[in-house]
């Protein structure tokens, strides 16, 4: 884990041009019978047309579906860059050195039969591995069926989704976990007009993973829109990477992220046998940065319409115009929903459309042009035009009514025309039949303007649309902000022989983050008689400072409100007594004692994940983190103004913006802390596994924050020389 | 509002037979062009086929459309039901006294012009009111499209929909309150393959409304689902009344509300002019009846399928087979976040499945018949007989991988064999293209299986199901406890002379229903200097008694915590003092002198609604309340199970059943004073107008719970007085 935190920043993209586009394909274990596995990609790729060498091996044939058939993988005559495997697991390590041997980059294994079939895939999952470690091959799968290259038809790949006649050349690459599932979504995408140009289905991702594969798409000119259906990536500080770099090249990537929760991990765990980790932080990751998050079917056919518009830059501010009130409504609902918003129309935008509106129409945001005017397109055609010009609105939702057949083709024509000049994404709701126009349709694909069959689904698009602009806006501020360093790095003396630290030694190492904690001291207990005062003021709070005890609390050395010398003596006597009937004969620092402070009572916390790397927490404390679960997480080191956004995701907001007549809360200081905090665990992350500061106290503006308690907690010795 | 919540529970369906069926039909204002808003009635009555007499009155001709056209309404043979008016707005009100006349018992008025054009409509729609308001003939509309009755052939209306060719006969009723929109949605329905046996749209409802067709309805054999879309109804009390009585018929109200968020609802009041109300208090409704609440087109069309299954009952138990282990991973997220549970499988069935599955299949729900067996219809129908077959299960989802074609109708087929012996649900999702598996989809719709386009969307239909018969559960249970009532009518002390009660007076109120206040007693401000002990002990709060200051805290007029009787009579003194200088001089009934208490923070209210009478509001208080609205509504009267669920609605749940080593609190007796408080509004909901219990304190089991301050709110006199 230290190892591999020192460049979590760093993703570079695994080569896959010659996997994805290869001189020539070599099928292991080829079958002369087409529906059989070793068959299939024979057969896929002579009937969809592939251009480059296809080389069957099989040592029982001479000539397999009419091509030459040769006894073994160094026979062929090559240039090859692919070989798909198609025999029994437990031939496959053999068969990948070989290839290896020869100089093929690139294996495709479809066989199946190794970790996800139990222990009893563990011994040739093994030798597998060992034949990846040494990189000379990369390898795509086991148990996957392949992938497809629209352009250059080539279906790599077995299965019902690799012969899918459907598949039309788009700008939208996919991966997907799930084979079977996955192929199926494709299918659907391809049904409702969506155009692919890569597909692919990872399988079990011994070697090359959904990241390997979305990286290298992120860059491919041809690519514009990215897609994955996952169930748990390995690498969440590379998923986070990738997704920031979507936001730099303005390629959108929808996920489907399944087995979220109690039952879909159970689900996930039978089916790839992936620790898919958390969702929150798969979310955190989402919400951050390039990645849409799509949760079905038509979500994700929509969302790809979406982007295939001309700009996928667009703000929040949404003119809306129907043919009818009620769509109006449902509309301008869900608007609502999401946050955006429904601007009124300028006085000029006013003055314009009441020419061509009759007089009793209300000029007003959703416009109902009413039933009639729909079918006089230039009368809708106009109004379109009107917002559109108006500097007020970002998008427009359009619902056309039922148009269908000719007279919908001819308002599509219309309609092109009349957006043409603008950059401005116009959605459409189409209240008629697909089937019955499918030519409109089909322009309407033609021209970049976005079309949905419902009206929440084109809420759902406009929303998606401001969401990335927004969000590669604020990542382009953000990343300004990550030049400076919250607080210097800073050397922590981190015990080696502990796993936890106490609270005042905890606070130590926040103070040198610039963390401020309570004024306090540890006094050796025998000190205790000859205390005569305190250098600051009663009510105090006591505690037992010791590194064996992180829940003070619940072990009864937690005394707070103190009121005088007296009452501080006979409560740490007792409790100095009480530790020594603890069983665990905890380690004794000293007797903590420490000014007591309040304010707006937050937690902050930082840890280790395994998956995602070091990580920050932040949320109200109190019942808001208990019941409510009311936090926000981040991924460390992150800047000041970031930790203004995970401030004001959570109700801490509300509260600490003044509540009750309350005085307004020191944000800027808390945000600052939290800034630092994750400084403090990214610069340390090889050694501290968590970090609690519960409560943090943010006291009146001006006034700072103030750490009431903390809890440093150390990795395992363990966990530290593991490799990862 | 006194009068008509006297009867609120009794809803009367209004007898809507001769409207939808009649034996004759007049249009008036009939035309020729069968184009014109006044011939295409007659036309689409024509070209339909409707079996009755079609009577065109126009005073210009002699034939219209192929029929004899009568030169006024008295003119016209007979019998007649139903009068289509398609005149100028003015006309309006001299042709329905001139039907009414002849004994037409409806009118449907598709002219426009009424309130929904604003002032200029002001003077005839008083005049149309006047019409209406004697009762002689009952009108539909005015600005309405008119209606269906699908199984007698007759499309009684204009516009696009009207005409819709898609339609079918089924067994769904839908009622909408936005003409092109909802015939847009029907006609979105009907492609789909949803059948109806009426479909009307209601336009202003000036007289017949949403509630008098669902009323109606419910009653007619013929209609086993109802739909609507609503942007608000006048009469939320009859919404509950007409929810209660579809689960006591088992007929599902599929309710489509919009309107509902601050976009929304501005865009609902331009279309329909209809105060839509609180969309929480329509939500409650939804919630504790039978009203399934659909958001959108797709939504409608897969619940209106859902319900069309063998038997609308079923519990939340879900078994998924699936053949692809992403689709399950993808059913059992969306199982878990709708609240569905997957068992495991009994070992009796695990014992049968094991027989024909391969041996690494993993034996768990959801379980993944792989994409080999999926093509082996026998072995997936198998393992679909042993789920059914196993009691553990209510419903089970089934994801057929892509199926199309003739295969597809074959394993339909199949499927209905295998599933004919079961009342269980079986829900299919379709992966296929349902234009390439058109006769398979239409089977699955005839032997009443339910299919969906994604794996999402299965998860709701099952849902809808489960939580529909939950309700159903519930009422009856619920129903039971509300024969008995929690506190006998007791008669109250209410002033006529003020608007409000103080604090003391109103905590007396709250008592006469078994609402334990805090111990207290108020003395005149000029016997303060006479008091020397107190009933109770010391801390104590002191405020300030008067009907004028409902807000005492902002008022300054409360002071908690005295610790003696010297601190007492000083702050007293203060207060009585700061109230001279108060702006409003208020009446003072003295000092009130109250015990302190504590115990988890609650607040309890009940208020009159215009739309939806007396209700019941509880939830948390401080925080939770103000920041989060963490809060729950039900409506007046109710027993003490009902408040149980509403106290496990909300967060308060967790807090009251013992927080962070606190103890459990006495959940029966808030229960208790929920149901009370319920009984006390709906006994007196003539004269007050709203209370509020502002905190009520549950304290640990067995001691009960205690208002710490109260306010009762009388209606003004105005309101009093007004004819509802």
């Amino acid at each position: 884990m230290a190892q591999a935190l020192k460049a979590p920043f760093i993703a570079e993209a695994m080569d896959l041009s010659r996997l994805l586009n290869p001189r020539g394909i070599a099928v292991v274990g080829a079958s002369a019978d087409p529906t059989r596995i070793g068959g299939q990609p024979i057969h896929n790729l002579l009937s969809f047309g592939y251009k480059g060498g296809i080389f069957p091996v099989n040592p029982n044939r001479l000539e397999i579906q009419g091509l030459p058939c040769f006894p073994e993988i160094k026979a062929i005559p090559g240039p090859c860059d692919v070989a798909v495997i198609a025999v029994a697991s437990t031939q496959v390590p053999r068969v990948l050195d070989d290839c290896a041997r020869i100089g093929i980059p690139f294996a495709v294994v479809l066989s199946a039969g190794f970790r996800e079939i139990g222990t009893a895939g563990t011994a040739v999952q093994a030798e597998l591995d060992s034949v990846i470690e040494k990189k000379i091959i990369r390898v795509m799968g086991p148990n996957c069926v392949g992938f497809i290259n629209l352009e250059a038809n080539i279906r790599c790949g077995f299965g019902q989704g690799m012969r899918n006649p459907d598949l039309k050349i788009g700008p939208i690459a996919m991966v997907t976990q799930s084979g079977g599932f996955g192929m199926g979504v494709i299918a659907s995408a391809a049904r409702a007009g969506i155009g692919f140009n890569y597909v692919a289905a990872t399988g079990n991702e011994a070697d090359i993973d959904t990241l390997d594969f979305l990286s290298f798409f992120l860059e491919r000119p041809e690519v514009k829109i990215l897609a994955a259906y996952i169930e748990g990536v390995q690498d969440g500080r590379r998923l986070l990477d990738i997704g920031a770099r979507a936001l730099a090249v303005g390629k959108p990537i929808l996920v489907w992220k399944a087995g979220n929760t109690r039952h879909g991990r159970i689900a996930a765990e039978t089916h790839t046998a992936n620790l898919t980790g958390s969702y929150e932080l798969y979310k955190a990751v989402f919400q951050q940065s390039g990645f849409i998050e799509v949760q079905d079917v038509d979500d994700l056919i929509d969302i790809a319409r979406t982007f295939q518009c001309k700009s996928n830059h667009a703000g929040r501010n949404i003119g809306v115009i129907t043919g009818s009130g009620g769509a109006g409504v449902v509309v301008a609902d869900a608007c609502d929903e999401v946050g955006l918003e429904l601007p009124s129309f300028s006085t000029e935008t006013v003055s314009k459309i009441k020419t061509w509106l009759p007089n009793f129409a209300s000029l007003t945001n959703p416009l109902d042009v009413t039933a009639q005017l729909v079918n006089d397109f230039s009368l809708l055609n106009k109004s379109i035009k009107a917002i559109l010009d108006d500097p007020k609105f970002d998008q427009l939702i359009v619902r056309c009514g039922t148009l269908e057949g000719e007279p919908a083709e001819e308002w599509v024509q219309d309609l092109h025309s009349t957006t043409s000049q603008s950059e401005k994404p116009v959605h459409l709701v189409w209240g008629g039949s697909p089937e019955r126009s499918s030519a409109a349709l089909s322009k309407l694909d033609e021209y970049g303007i976005p079309w949905y069959l419902t009206p929440r689904r084109s809420v759902k698009g406009a929303a998606a649309l401001s969401d990335f602009s927004q969000r590669r806006s604020l990542s382009q501020k953000l990343a300004k902000g990550k030049t400076v360093r919250s607080i210097p790095k800073a050397h922590l003396d981190l015990p080696t022989d502990r796993k936890r630290l106490g609270e005042h030694a905890s606070k130590r190492c926040l103070q040198q983050y610039g963390i401020t904690g309570t004024r306090e001291f540890v006094l050796a207990p025998d000190k205790l008689e000859l205390l005569k005062e305190l250098p600051f003021s009663f009510p105090v709070a006591v505690k037992i400072e010791s590194p064996d005890l992180p829940h003070k609390t619940d072990a009864g050395v937690v005394h707070l409100n103190i009121q005088n010398m007296m009452e501080l003596k006979s409560v740490a006597t007792q409790m100095l007594s009480k530790i020594q009937l603890h069983h665990s004969n905890p380690h004794i620092d000293g007797i903590l004692i420490q000014e007591m402070v309040s304010g707006v009572e937050t937690i902050a916390g930082a840890t280790v994940d395994p998956h995602f790397g070091p990580i920050v927490v932040f949320g109200l404390g109190g019942i808001f983190t208990e019941i409510l679960n009311d936090v926000t997480y981040r991924f460390a080191p992150f800047g000041i103004d970031t930790a203004h956004e995970m401030i004001d995701e959570t109700k801490a907001k509300l509260i600490l913006r003044g509540y009750r007549g309350k005085p307004a809360s020191d944000v800027e200081a808390l945000a600052t802390a939290l800034s630092r905090l994750s400084y403090l665990i990214a610069d340390h992350s090889g050694l501290i596994a968590e970090i609690d500061i519960n409560p943090l106290f943010v006291r009146p503006v001006g006034q700072g924050v103030v750490a009431a308690d903390g809890l440093i907690v150390l990795h395992d010795c363990n966990r530290l020389i593991k490799p990862t």
